[in-house]
């Protein structure tokens, strides 16, 4: 019996995993010191009204016979499919079909699955920094990947590749560097596609922190996306879904690759694989849609988005240098005085209990960078500033 | 941009996604037909008392600060990983620790996720028939597969392999054709895997139906078991999960195969490409152990027996062979006059609005054989059962 050797081209632990155990060993050496986190994304506030009553009627089905659901259809319930059609893509002028929506578990898994419709041998692009489930997962289907670095010369938007790239992964508003791309320059990376037969996988999780019109919400606002773009959507960070676990993928059926759609294969690898996200959580993420739903989470990404001001704007008056934070959750910050980012976490979590994210988790491009989020308590984030001002560095 | 040209290896779709389609088409064309189905085993009950209130529970603290959770530990929560050791394991004799026990969306994710730490050159070893799951995601993989005759003559139990396999899928009681399988032949696939350096996937997801002490609920009630044996458990058909979504899956540490353990490539797998279950659902799973849900779901267990019990004995009074449905919630007939498992499909569909699977689905040894389940609602098992009585053969 052989084991996947490519699991051990892998860091050991999963980022996240490994910034849990070692707050969880400082939390344990210091019981009683009082812990910010700031660090994994999680959000903080609780589900809003709209959704909470969607989700307690579901609930009440499920306990009586004649509205008890068992299995979900494949793709999800129409419903939910329904109102994804209509909010995320018709409004926007997307011809997205309910046919090429999936729902899932959340964004999450479907980064993680999508890259087994794709043969090993395909050349992977990620930028650096990146969401590790990208490139940890092609790793782990023995595929090379190739690194797009961005930095603060690029405006951490990578160039458009000048060899031959398979499938290129791309995240705006971006995690970790809370960048944003326009319309135009994420056009350019379509048509690089398009001219050469690649695939792009763009993942979309932060949408809704879009404010600023000019800014695509969807790729499918791009000429040609759908012949060229899988799409990859959250409800974790619009919603307050992190916990209920919800979140669909896009495979259009114009998708088409060495004569097959990639959306029969997504749908063959959904039926196989997956068994459907929970009714009552499907029921939910309809109430996000929802006249009073869509007013409500509106609010809370507000909020968040309140938290990135304050971040942004005291970290600047303290002399730190900082992007991101604006149409998008995360703040990325250079290190002081070029402190390596996992030295600054140990400096920040030791000496002001903060948990950030070092940027070295993200990628060697992330070396000497930070992230931190918006998705903390109001009262907590403004504690974190004071306590940052207050830090003798 | 290449393809996984695995995938085109598979049947076109997966067996009960086309029993959906073949079935909303006669629907579609007969819309005042009453349907009964006996087919995907999907359960009718709704959850019972205690689930609900845990669920209602849990629910409403997601609605409040202080109370809401976002994501959930890696490996599931402690109260219900603790409640999964004690009740599963502990109180049977079998020594799992905490840290063996991944939580998650449901065994059918589990079973087709498990394969991703294997090495693609391993020999897989799969019953004939067979959940569908474990040889498709093995196809998908490009793995070469072994079939296992099951058929009448060895009672259904498949023979130990006299070469080497790598890989070695079980599932007692049995899905599709609900044999059971005693502690002692267990434990000759657990010594051939011990010699032979094997490892088992054991599917444990219909173990809730044994009623018979002298058949074995978990794998690690064989001697060395820990040493070869994967285990998975679902909720869907003890509780009735199959629209909430929860199983587990046990890799014990001293499964260790080129000096690796198993354990600890599940865990990166599953800390990288998976989010958790969701907490209301992981609170709900908790509530099965409690002794007001253990009461509560083994009484909805013995309610769906009494179904295969009906099932069993009406259709031996009409003179069927019939196998399964003691100790497991399937019933495996031979189809009459030799009739193929989808000519009897169409027949039961269209002369008695009755939906079953067809043994063909389920492989080439299913041939001739068809699948009834018993969570189907009792009036309309019986009432399934007349017409089957009046059928014109």
């Amino acid at each position: 019996m052989k084991i996947n050797k490519d699991y051990l081209n892998l860091s050991q632990n999963y980022l996240f995993s490994e910034i849990a155990s070692r707050v969880k060993a400082f939390q344990a050496e210091n019981p009683d010191k009082d812990i910010i986190r700031l660090g994994i994304g999680d959000v903080t506030k609780p589900l809003v009204r709209p959704i909470m009553d969607a989700l307690e009627k579901a609930v009440f089905e499920m306990g009586h016979k004649g509205t008890f659901r068992g299995y979900a259809p494949d793709k999800g319930y129409e419903f939910l499919r329904n109102a994804i059609c209509e909010s995320d893509y018709k409004s926007r002028g997307c011809d997205i079909d309910l046919d090429e929506i999936f729902v899932s578990d959340g964004a999450k898994s479907d980064c993680g699955n999508i890259q087994e419709i794709f043969d090993k041998d395909n050349i992977v692009a990620v930028t650096d920094p990146v969401y590790p489930v990208y490139s940890d997962t092609n790793i782990m289907a023995g595929r090379k990947i190739v690194y797009m670095p961005c930095t603060g010369e690029n405006g951490f938007i990578p160039e458009i590749p000048d060899t031959k790239i398979d499938i290129i992964y791309l995240c705006f508003p971006n995690n970790p560097t809370g960048t944003v791309i326009t319309k135009d320059e994420l056009q350019k990376f379509v048509d690089y596609a398009a001219e050469n037969d690649s695939v792009i996988i763009y993942d979309a999780a932060y949408e809704a922190y879009i404010s600023d019109p000019a800014i695509p919400h969807s790729i499918y606002e791009c000429e040609g996306a759908k012949d060229v773009a899988i799409e990859l959507h959250s409800f974790s960070k619009n919603a307050g879904f992190t916990g209920l676990r919800l979140g669909y993928a896009v495979v259009p059926k114009s998708l088409v690759r060495e004569g097959v759609s990639l959306n029969t294969l997504w749908a063959r690898r959904h039926a196989t694989k997956y068994n459907g996200a929970p009714y009552i959580v499907q029921r939910a993420g309809e109430a996000v849609y929802s006249p009073a739903g869509k007013v409500a989470v509106a609010q809370q990404v507000r909020e968040y988005m309140e938290n990135a001001a304050l971040i942004r704007d005291s970290l600047t008056s303290m002399g730190y240098t900082v992007y991101g934070g604006v149409n998008a959750p995360y703040i990325w910050l250079k290190t002081p005085n070029d402190m390596s980012g996992w030295d600054f976490f140990d400096l920040l979590l030791k000496n002001a209990g903060i948990v950030g994210t070092p940027g070295e988790g993200f990628g060697n491009c992330g070396a000497g960078y930070f992230r931190l989020t918006a998705f903390g308590d109001a009262r907590d984030t403004r504690l974190a500033m004071e306590r940052i001002k207050t830090l003798q560095i």
